[in-house]
């Protein structure tokens, strides 16, 4: 045996030991899901005692009866303010951000985008995949048979050379998936240049849109990093028609009972508005009502978030001094300054066992791969972790696992045991 | 002039003078759609009272969080004893039946029904229209370019001769609308021996459905008639499949405001939950639980309903009251005991004249044509009148109005004016 050997061999038998008393903790944590925390939660439970049966619910209208399809004009007013976008570039529509993502790219298949042949006739369809990102996301375009393209994130956002290159030489490529702020999973807010170099795309494509994703535009943790506003700098470019950006209140009030909207060019809106009326007669005015209520304007829910950011900060610390003090020189992760997760990159080719083996202790983290398409990592390296729904002392047992399953994954196979 | 034109000449001079006179009143009458009156809506206004920032909102998992994709079970339970299915063969979903119908419906087309192939890949896909029918239901197939096809309605639902005959013959018929009780616009009941044919149907298409759009199953105004359960009696002929059935509390609470729901076999659920959990995380849970502890159950729903049927009764006698001293012999219509509207059959080809006199003298209906498909009446007779938003009073005056402008339209067509 080679004195390297020994040295894994002892590593291994060590981070086995300590697996072995994690498992008979018996313990159940599950970390795979950016849920809001039960104290999270609560602390939008004034939301129910804006509406009572004594309240006036009239505003343009008797917000009780038909009527309306993109938002009632306060809803708008509101999340215009808060997206930093004019209120004829607004509709507030569902319960969540992502049918609406779905539904606008179902239309997109089905119909075309504002009078270009529907993608269902236009052969194959290509998207461009900031890696790693969101699966839900990934799930869309898949299901869609779309083929997704992989584009490396970097530090200020996905790799913009191959996008343009990409972009400007391909027809078929007909969109992009952006989470610009506080990306999902990294945390990663796109630089001022990003945004710039998005605004001014030269897509060969007519139809292609940015799928702006701003799902945690407010979600600061420890600090509110400034992100340029897409669709106001393509205007410089004329190129406001390329631009969808969307949102809701899922993570600011209730994930499910919530609120989503979107923002686009008033020509995008007009031609996606003519197909949503045929869809729906219109969405739940009274829940838009009670959140213009419950918060009044832009500045409401950012006062709201400062109290959500307090209960995140010591969560999002615990990891990080967690992976600090065990993984340094091991595996490399970010420090995200807001949104729901830290991306940790183990050894390549031990993210999947380090889940299989962290879940077998009762931890369970997002499946290793869910962050690529296809949910296929190539360096099977990328974890996901959400720290937001434990309390701090279950979330530092559930890292230390985490912690042990990655290296017990990695010295099984340094030791040629997998 | 021979006598005849003399008495046309005599009767379209009255009526014009008539017509002058209610013009000059200067009224701003809508009874266009089927809203709920304010009385009507103030019924539900307790519902805002149910959840307070108090409540416990946990049920099967807390509510204010994400999970569960179709419904959480206390909302299931209460829809399915008022569907009278199984818990398992319901789904409850987003705000409206119509966005429900629209998105099964968009499934099919993108990604097939059942493993079947997408309608989008099967060539001219067609659809049965029972008519008159509703507008909405219209539109969608319109929008998908589905071919349309007429079936004439009878007392007792639509011709069940024409209907078995196409499906049997043609596999491109795929689907067909229906509003099985208090129809939409005749009111009208499906007897039981239609249902029973429908349950029976062979159809040549194994991806045909029918679309059942129960909205007015607990909408009764005198008598609350019975509707054989068309899921179950499916059942008896081993074509469970075949049946999607679809309601909403949007004309039991609030419209826009309510919850939606969809009944179907348990292989149909299984198939469609598959891809709704692509389209989103899940619905709005915390409506649902509103709706469910203020209702408790379906007896709960129907006494609910008395007090709408209150409402609405001598909004129906005022219509029926005028329509039999006016328009005997000179147009039909039905007496429904349920729903939203009364359907009136004037002369052929005076529906379209008699709604734009209407509007000019400040009384705005339903447009002519709307309750076909295309917007299509071929004999241009079919007028839909909604009496549920105007008070009594208004009621009254708008009726009077409607039966002047139809008697003008009659006559000046009868003295060669138009």
């Amino acid at each position: 045996m080679k004195k390297t050997e020994v040295i894994a061999e002892n590593a291994y038998v060590e981070q086995l030991a300590r697996y072995e008393k994690y498992k008979a903790m018996g313990l159940k944590l599950d970390m795979s899901r950016g849920k809001p925390s039960k104290a999270q939660l609560d602390l939008s439970n004034g939301l129910f005692d804006i509406l009572t049966s004594k309240s006036d619910f009239t505003g343009s209208q008797d917000y009780r009866n038909y009527g309306i399809l993109d938002g009632i004009p306060e809803a708008k007013k509101l999340f215009a303010e808060l997206s930093g976008v004019k209120e004829s570039e607004i509709m507030v529509l569902g319960n969540a951000s992502l049918s609406i993502m779905y539904d606008t790219l179902q239309r997109a298949m089905q119909f075309g985008v504002c009078g270009n042949k529907p993608f269902n006739e236009q052969g194959k369809i290509k998207w461009l995949c900031p890696v790693p990102g969101y699966d839900r996301h990934f799930a869309i375009t898949e299901l869609f048979g779309i083929e997704m393209i992989n584009v490396p994130m970097t530090e200020s956002g996905p790799d913009m050379d191959m996008i343009e290159k990409l972009v400007s030489a391909d027809e078929q490529i007909k969109g992009i998936w952006c989470v610009p702020k506080y990306s999902n999973p990294q945390g990663i807010v796109y630089s001022d240049e990003t945004v710039r170099r998005f605004a001014a795309l030269k897509p060969k494509a007519a139809d292609f849109r940015i799928y702006w994703d701003n799902a945690y535009m407010v979600h600061y943790v420890t600090e509110d990093v400034k992100l340029l506003n897409l669709l106001n700098t393509a205007k410089e470019y004329g190129n406001e028609d390329m631009v969808y950006m969307f949102g809701s209140t899922s993570k600011i009030t209730f994930a499910g009972g919530g609120v989503g909207f979107m923002a686009a060019s008033e020509n995008n809106l007009a031609s996606l508005r003519k197909l949503m009326g045929i869809q729906t007669i219109g969405y739940d005015k009274l829940n838009q009502l009670a959140h213009v209520r419950f918060f009044k304007n832009a500045q409401g829910i950012l006062d709201h978030m400062d109290k959500h950011a307090a209960l995140m900060r010591p969560k999002f610390e615990k990891v990080l001094e967690i992976l600090s003090a065990e993984m340094d020189g091991f595996a490399s992760w970010n420090e995200p300054k807001g949104g729901f997760f830290v991306s940790v990159d183990l050894p390549e080719g031990t993210a999947k066992r380090t889940v299989f083996l962290a879940k077998e202790a009762g931890v369970v983290f997002t499946g290793a791969g869910a962050t690529y398409p296809y949910k296929k990592d190539p360096s099977d390296s990328n974890v996901r972790i959400a720290p937001s729904m434990p309390p701090v002392e279950e979330l530092a047992i559930a890292m230390e696992v985490f912690c042990c399953a990655a290296k017990l994954a990695y010295f099984e196979k340094a030791t040629g045991r997998i």
